[in-house]
C-alpha cells in the first residue's frame, strides 16, 4: 500500500482544496482532523516516529479514548493515507501503527492549535467562570 | 463586558492546560475550535479586524452554514470570549461581530491547519479514490 506524497510518478496532484466552497470535501477533512482524538494521537506517533506504536500502547498514551473511538480515528487516519497498519500475524494479531509522510506533516499544524488550547485554556476557564458569576448575580445580559 | 487577555489586573492566570489530562478542559475546546464552521468564522471576522461583521455578512461569506450552525458557532466563540458581540436596537436589531484579542490569536493557528488541509485535498483524495478502486477489483486488503 502507498500513501499520499509517496508515490511520486507521472500523477502528481496539484487540485488545491478550498474550504469556502460548500461541494469541495476540504470540510470534511477539516472536521476529520479537528478533533482533540486525532490531535493526540497525531503527537503521539508523530513522537514515537519512525517507530511504530500498537493499538494498546496508543490506547495507554491517549487516556480516556474508548477502544471504539480509537479503532474510527485510526481508521479515518488510514483511510486519508495519513497513518499505516500493519497487522503482524499472530495469535492475538499484534496490529501496528505509523504516520505516513504526509501525516507527519500534519503534526506541527495540529501541534500549533493544541498548544493555543493548552496555553490559553485557564484564560478562557476564568473568563466562562466569571461571565456565569455575572449572569448570575444579574449584571451581564 | 471584559474578554480575556484585554482585562489584565491582578487575576492573570497562568494554569496551563493538558490535552492528555481526560479531565483537563482543554479537550472539549479543542473540539469547539477544531470545527470547519469555528475555522470559517474565525478567518472571515480576523479578515475583517478590527471592523465588525454583521450576521448576515457572515453567513454570506460562510457559504453552506446554515442559520442555525452559525447561531451556535458564534454563541460558543463569545462564550470562550473569543468573539464580542453588539446590538444595535433597532427594528429589526442589527447584531455585529468582531474577534476579540484572544480570538484574533486563534488566526494563525487555525490558518496552519485549514491550509495543510487545502494543500494536500488533492493528494487526499486521489489516494482515497486509489483505495477505493483496488478495494473493487481486489488487490487490496
Amino acid at each position: 500500500m502507498s500513501s499520499p506524497g509517496t508515490g511520486g510518478g507521472p500523477s502528481t496532484v496539484t487540485v488545491r482544496g478550498n474550504v469556502f466552497d460548500p461541494d469541495c470535501p476540504t470540510r470534511r477533512l477539516l472536521d476529520r482532523i479537528g478533533t482533540k482524538w486525532t490531535s493526540m494521537v497525531v503527537k503521539v506517533l508523530a513522537e514515537a516516529a519512525p517507530r511504530e506504536v500498537r493499538f494498546a500502547d496508543l490506547r495507554r498514551r491517549v487516556p480516556g479514548v474508548s477502544h471504539k473511538m480509537l479503532t474510527q480515528t485510526l481508521q479515518s487516519l488510514c483511510r486519508d493515507g495519513l497513518v499505516q497498519r500493519r497487522v503482524e500475524p499472530e495469535v492475538p494479531p499484534r496490529v501496528h501503527y505509523t504516520l505516513t509522510p504526509l501525516g507527519l506533516s500534519l503534526d506541527e499544524p495540529l501541534a500549533a492549535v493544541r498548544e493555543w488550547a493548552e496555553h490559553h485554556m485557564g484564560e478562557i476557564d476564568a473568563f466562562t467562570a466569571q461571565q456565569l458569576r455575572a449572569r448570575a448575580t444579574g449584571t451581564a445580559r
